[in-house]
């Protein structure tokens, strides 16, 4: 995997506009300044013209999706399309809301998408079009023994949309429907926070901004970097330490992440 | 009092559907994540019809109110209703907020509300219909001295209401109409953070809806758990720390809280 | 300096009406907490008229603005100019924004604001009257070399709109168009989170709220103590700390804060 990905975020600071959602939006941003990034997080309709342009990813998430979010959102897509500016799509419940699950189909319809970003539920939804999933949490989870049936699924979506297919859980997958990446990094303690999704959501964002050029080892990358995060959070948890305490470490692993911990620690196969 | 109500939650992992303010919304998530529930924070009315029903508790904030949240938290409560879901309804800043307190009338009058759990002045207001606090900060506190007249209006507030009524303050009383139980957990610095009282509330509707055939016991082991917590997150507290500190340990303890934390160290009298 | 603006706050408990972004809300809040003042966060039109005149402050955050909060933000300044409450303007975004930077003219026209605070792209965009930054962050910074142009153009904005003016850098400078105070206190690790501005904005909220007649001290001692607080949560950090423990200390600086703090850490000069 190519890791000079992380070094391009350092020297490249890359801006990248944020349509996400309020509950998770303070922690998108501080990993943003994380890894190295910087966030505007502007959502109104009529800060869109402007601020979209200057970015060098955007990142949608539809958390807390309202009308005027879609407006934004709407406008900010077309933007960046036309401005050749990755485009990172994090269809949160779509899996539990015909609601998103149609405004996700319509987006991707309409508008070009670099990546999708989802857990086993959400991407299913959105590669079959119905939703399947209980609340904003996964039913399906990608295990050691179903991941070529998602493998296969992620190949064929990927090729359907012309966008990198990510599937968030045990086992990590990002495909663009050629090469297909599995990262077996993370820890379980991640589903113990809020956020973590939106934090790998806007972390994609940021290695996509900053290597345009390599689309897929940015994303592969990305997931990995996380997932390495989530692993050395959990390796500095002390005795009383809790779930918000493994939020703070999470964070304060990617600001301190260096090429030397992918070297180390990455964990993946190519299929 | 009944503390298998934390084992409950442990097993079945509440789904909270928590409509609730951007202010603290992350933190009411994470201290749902702490408790072993999980929470869903929708709040477009276009998502509520799909979501609410699948929840196992609904929790109603009303801090930072707007006309889009009374939407979706009328249809919401509605729903909930039909579907024998726990509505827990936090109205804060009724005390001060004509606005607010029309709006909880309304929605008190029109539906059916488990628990309704406030500050002093709040539930005054809410009790008596007017408001006569400042800003969202209670003027009215619960003393050992006044705590007889809290005890009449709760059961009477709650006999008129059908609801379950929680009345924070240094001494925390929690009350059916028939049952009273006073607790004396807790810790001053809980009002130096924002949201104690939001992730209270949130933390109400995890015992609720895990624990629907025992509602004062799970509110009432729900208001113990979060005192305690709030004092073993202060004995944490080291040189240098302060009020952040403080919110950190305070989720980390709902995140260890156990069984035998109860046992050691509830204060409570029942009336 | 007049460094007795800390005791009048934790004297006055300054209750601080913040209308701001829903991104670092919560940082703000909590802040606020920290320093000794209470917020309050009510941003619908409907909450406006009874809980602006209740504050001692009004801070106004231009951060993720929309047009509903706009007609919030109009009705609170009012109320605040005509019942004598310090208002604090924090234009974020403008230098990047006309949507922005036009409202943000509209409401320096038709009222009175006490304070307005910037970094240098967005007071130069203010005074100039026409934007020139790229994202939400500065290009034009304060420096040794260059801070006496910034001394003018503040004193020159200041004197034009009877505020005073704080812009933020490298070099803080705070001024009322006839004594100008440069601060040097501060680290660079506060441009590695989201909110170092939003909270500074908060907290120059409370210095006013408590120390009225005495506005152009309070802006200077509240500069004076974020940067002082940023300065020694740098120095709490530890090995594998990063930009979120840092974000965690800089709160519990301020929780801790003394006058000694000041006598002994600031580091200013008066022009």
């Amino acid at each position: 995997m190519n890791f000079s990905t992380l070094d391009n975020i350092k020297k490249t600071k890359p801006l990248v506009h944020s349509l996400t959602n309020y509950v998770t939006s303070n922690d998108c941003a501080n990993i943003l300044y994380a890894i190295g990034a910087k966030p505007v997080m502007a959502d109104c309709i009529l800060d869109i013209k402007e601020i979209t342009p200057k970015c060098d990813a955007l990142y949608i998430n539809l958390g807390t999706l309202n009308k005027d979010k879609i407006k934004a959102i709407n406008k900010a897509v077309k933007i960046a399309n036309k401005n050749d500016i990755p485009v990172c799509l994090d269809p949160v419940g779509i899996g539990a809301s015909s609601f998103r699950l149609k405004y996700a189909n319509y987006l991707l319809k309409k508008n070009k998408v670099s990546v999708i970003k989802g857990n086993a539920t959400e991407i299913k939804a959105f590669y079959y079009g119905k939703k399947l999933g209980k609340g904003v949490d996964t039913h399906d989870k990608t295990t050691n023994e179903n991941i070529y049936l998602f493998i296969n699924l992620a190949k064929d979506f990927a090729k359907k949309t012309s966008a990198i297919i990510v599937i968030t859980g045990e086992i990590d997958l990002i495909s663009d429907g050629e090469k297909t990446y599995l990262i077996k990094n993370g820890h379980k303690m991640m589903e113990s926070i809020t956020g973590s999704g939106c934090m790998l959501g806007a972390l994609l964002s940021a290695f996509l901004g900053a290597n345009k050029r390599d689309a897929l080892s940015a994303c592969a990358s990305g997931v990995c970097a996380m997932g390495l995060c989530g692993e050395k959070a959990f390796a500095s948890m002390k005795e009383n330490d809790g779930n918000l305490s493994y939020r703070n470490y999470l964070i304060d692993e990617v600001f301190n992440l260096s090429q030397s911990d992918f070297t180390k620690g990455a964990k993946y196969e190519i299929r």
